[in-house]
């Protein structure tokens, strides 16, 4: 069917072929997702998978060609998309061992730490963990707990926890297989506080054993992904030699001497973290995946699933019902404006990864990666959620995959950056972008741009022009219209609403909170133009984008109303407009689905009984 | 602290001696929810919890004083769901016998039922299964294929799966415990099929063995509530004798005659289903039980939990953010909300069930329970998802609750009736009454309605009073306006555009088809609006129930605006006030979920570390 081939093209973008490997990896008997096993059962399985995939050279794809990588992150992050359609514990295992652990080496390592680990984290030789959060610090990781203190006597770094809270938590791998962690700790050389770095610590002896001074406890089960061996580490005045930091940004000498080639502590904190934004990027993509199945799995039930209908009659389709269109259409719109949003994000990745890009590209790849990752694991969430809803009883049983889906990715949204922290950072790049206009930069972000004086010229500004109220509201024109006003007048009203808090002499902080709500929205409003932008300009996608962009304005048609920028025969034309789209797309349903090109074999619903 | 005080009287209502005879219980040790148990080891456990709790006498409340019960399905209720703040498997587990299997004994059969088996079910002696949901029916249980056919030769009833669809599927008790099941049939007596009706059929011996003829199969693992024992039946000409029809609504003579006191046979079927309506009532107050835990877990934790901070100050509690309060406060208040309308919901039960009430308050309490059910279990979903996402990785590990709660009350939004059904339900019911203010009954729902003539008035009406943008958004009085005005708008326009449709010769379910997503935001409305009603008038809850009216008119402010019922302006106050009424709820949002009452013992999340 052509409309299938035609969607497919675009949906797997500039990687068709890197997408098929991993299709038919996935539909090999025996990979399919693991949904009755028990928890070291399944650990075993997970990492077996994983040696597989290393032994066919399928996991150092984003590492440089000399370590047997093939140096392309972005096919690196599409393989890893893809892999997502399976078992959600191999993805994850597979994104802490070769995107955290190994991607800390390659990031914030140098030739010798590359030369000497890299092969092994691909072979899975050296299993290790990513060893950031702590219990008491997730989001806020500059204020770590965990310390490193050089001793120039022995040459060695003594890592510590000093309290409970500063345990790390959570750390994948580190409950039953990792050898090694990088370890993010409080830096001590000469006799200061350098702020946060990493360093190697190894934490388990060749037979499994913890090694002396580390404690290791698994986190037990957990609510999905059990897959994957979460635990706990202590550290008591663990010594490693001064070799081990990762010292990309900054190196002790033997004497103890701290040099960075930056100065600015929080700018080299911000650099450092800047450099493992491929995670995000991953879990942005691999939460696109995850959606994809639930719709495939509620579509194709909504296709052959009857109930109730005209009196005398056969019972109808759930797909032929308005409300289930209004259910399962928007979001199948809305994943597929969120894939293409993702091949714009690969896209900026691999620019910034594989040139020599500037200042400028990598906040605004930090920009994109924190708004769409944000918005597209929500929409995961909330998708797979109505999809199980949209399936009923037969949904809810654990072979339905729905069970493992819903688990799997809940944790989504919290980790890889908590989704409203990642709000913020994107509004604080915007904002700071904005002020750019007037010619100040301010690389250090929200607070110190609230704390800022030279907003003056904001007031002086002419008012947003209000639009007239016309335009069709299926052209591509006119909704983008319609996304730049919102989002450029909830930006603007933001920083004005933070410069009129300042210049009443407020604190900074307490007037940051009070416009928080707002300025998340503006961020919002951000990612939603980003993603409409992102649709390809192909007629085969055409009420797709309309969908998507209708739904969003009718979902923030309040926003529209109160600001005069809608009529209010307008807006009900926008909702007229959306059910008009669900109908017209009802007959595509099945393509628009099949294009995903989910394996048959990921997708194990008990079987649909029909009388 | 007095504040917890009067909020806990006027949350506990009527029973606060039940309520705390349930917390008392789930206080002992032992009876804190497993999270850590294997599936059959679950099984057992929550049968045994169950056994205990029937040695106590307290699972035949809601049953004549004559069986052992108190003849209180208030009381009944009101234990169930405070219950729902411990382990959901548990809940189910009795709701399916006491309630489902006991209930359907209690209202659909009669003197010679009751006397035989009531006091067996309350002792759980005689483990039972509700027998209706079929692998092809669920919502549609008019459509059910098990039949039930009399053989008048040997005075039995002859019960029989005749397809695939039609066998009992995800029926609770089925695969392990059930000896007996109210199975939903076609009855087919002198030679005309009669509709569905329930009968006794006995499945398994006293050995556990399942009977000849009665084919039984375990649904096996589920998404949540794995403590239940949900099971596959199919009957193969399966014999039972004459009586055990229940037959309060339909007898079977020996020589096959038929009669029913209930002439049409739609009204006598859903007249049977409308007393087991009990099971609904109790899903809805078991999902806000369970969101008062969820809420309990969250702000507790953001009372603790520090993040982020102005510069060199201690960090900031995360209960201080506005986006915190934000994503907390006003599902706390709508879980107040839900609570006052539970308690309107469970009296109305009480009169129908322990007075003579007639047609009106049935459909009334139908109407209700339709609807207070759909909106509280989806709240219960959202309210579970949002605590979860506020306490981060924490709330991922399965010992901090939030897996059970998220997996168990995940499928309280399509059982005991799908909400989409349920809310097309209440519309049916809303228009009804609303061509009866004309003058006009038909008891048979929207198709009928449809399908009808006498919508001539409908046009003369005068058109809806728009009223002025004024009045203090706090007050009690504006609010109410404005819900009230919202339904009235949304049903009448429902009900023009149904008739319009009509008028034009289109085919009725088309048209039903068309409005489906108005109609159902008609019935929407309507709950909101008893749910406001449904507040004490009391200075103590004056700010609650605010922000549970102005949150909900800011969800919908879309509608008022385009209808010009609130001005931009007025629209943008909305806004400010709820965020107003967040910060000053702040310092007593510790007292406000304290006043859920939940056991301690129910709370076990991974303890808070701080440094």
């Amino acid at each position: 069917m052509g409309t299938t081939e035609t969607l497919r093209k675009l949906l797997d973008g500039r990687y068709p072929e890197t997408r098929d490997r991993v299709r038919s990896w996935l539909s090999e008997p025996g990979n399919a997702p693991a949904d009755d096993l028990e928890l070291e059962e399944h650990r075993a399985r997970v990492l077996a998978w994983a040696q597989e995939l290393s032994s066919q050279g399928d996991t150092a794809i984003g590492y440089p060609v000399e370590y047997g990588g093939k140096g392309s992150p972005a096919r690196s992050v599409t393989a890893f998309e893809t892999l997502a359609m399976g078992d959600l514990s191999l993805l994850v295992k597979c994104g802490v061992q070769f995107g955290l652990f190994g991607g800390a080496i390659l990031h914030l390592g140098t030739g010798r730490h590359h030369e000497r680990y890299l092969r092994d984290v691909a072979s899975l030789e050296l299993p290790g963990c990513f060893a950031m959060t702590e219990t008491g610090h997730g989001s806020n990781v500059q204020a770590l707990g965990t310390t490193a203190s050089y001793d120039a006597a022995t040459e060695e770094f003594v890592v510590h926890t000093p309290h409970e809270a500063a345990r790390k938590d959570y750390i994948g791998n580190a409950a039953r297989d990792g050898r090694m962690a990088v370890v993010f700790a409080q830096l001590i050389a000469g006799g200061e506080q350098r702020g946060v770095h990493a360093l190697l610590v190894p934490i388990r002896d060749d037979d499994g054993a913890s090694l002396p001074g580390v404690r290791l406890e698994d986190c037990g089960p957990k609510l999905g992904l059990n897959g994957v061996d979460n635990g706990r580490i202590w550290f008591d005045h663990v010594r490693v030699p001064r070799e081990n930091l990762l010292d990309r940004y900054a190196t002790v000498a033997a004497d103890g001497t701290y040099f960075s080639p930056i100065e600015n502590p929080t700018k080299r904190f911000f650099t450092m973290l800047g450099t493992l934004i491929q995670g995000r990027v991953s879990v942005s993509g691999a939460s696109i995946s995850a959606a994809k199945v639930a719709l495939t799995l509620a579509v194709r039930h909504a296709l052959v699933r009857r109930q109730f209908g005209p009196p005398g009659e056969e019972e109808a389709l759930l797909m032929d019902y308005r409300t289930h269109q209004r259910r399962l259409l928007p979001a199948l719109a809305t994943t597929y404006a969120l894939s293409f949003a993702q091949q714009r994000l690969v896209d900026e990745l691999d620019v910034v990864f594989t040139t020599d890009a500037d200042d400028r590209l990598r906040r605004q790849l930090e920009t994109l990666a924190a708004g769409v990752k944000s918005v597209a694991t929500w929409h995961a969430s909330d998708t797979i959620q109505r999809c199980r809803e949209a399936c009923g009883g037969a949904g809810y049983l654990r072979a339905s995959r729905f069970a493992a889906l819903k688990a799997d990715t809940d944790v989504f949204t919290t980790f890889e950056g908590d989704n409203t922290v990642l709000l913020q950072l994107a509004a604080k790049n915007l904002l700071t972008d904005y002020k750019d206009a007037f010619g100040e930069l301010d690389p250090l972000g929200l607070a110190q741009f609230v704390a800022g004086q030279a907003w003056g010229v904001l007031t002086e500004r002419t008012p947003l022009r209000k639009l007239v109220d016309g335009g069709d509201l299926r052209s591509r024109d006119t909704q983008l219209d319609l996304f730049r006003w919102r989002h450029e007048h909830l930006l603007e009203s933001a920083a004005r609403r933070l410069k009129r808090g300042l210049d009443s002499g407020r604190d900074p902080f307490s007037v940051l909170v009070d416009c928080q709500d707002h300025v998340l929205e503006a961020a919002r409003s951000w990612v939603d133009l980003v993603v409409l932008e992102s649709f390809p300009i192909d007629p085969a996608v055409d009420a797709l984008r309309s969908l998507y962009a209708l739904h969003t304005i009718e979902a923030a048609r309040g926003y529209y109303l109160e600001h005069g920028r809608l009529s209010g025969g307008r807006s009900k034309e926008v909702v007229k407009t959306v059910n008009a789209l669900c109908a017209e797309l009802r007959p595509d349903v099945g393509a628009l689905v099949d294009a995903f090109g989910v394996p048959e074999n990921v997708l194990t619903p008990s079987e649909p009984v029909t009388a």
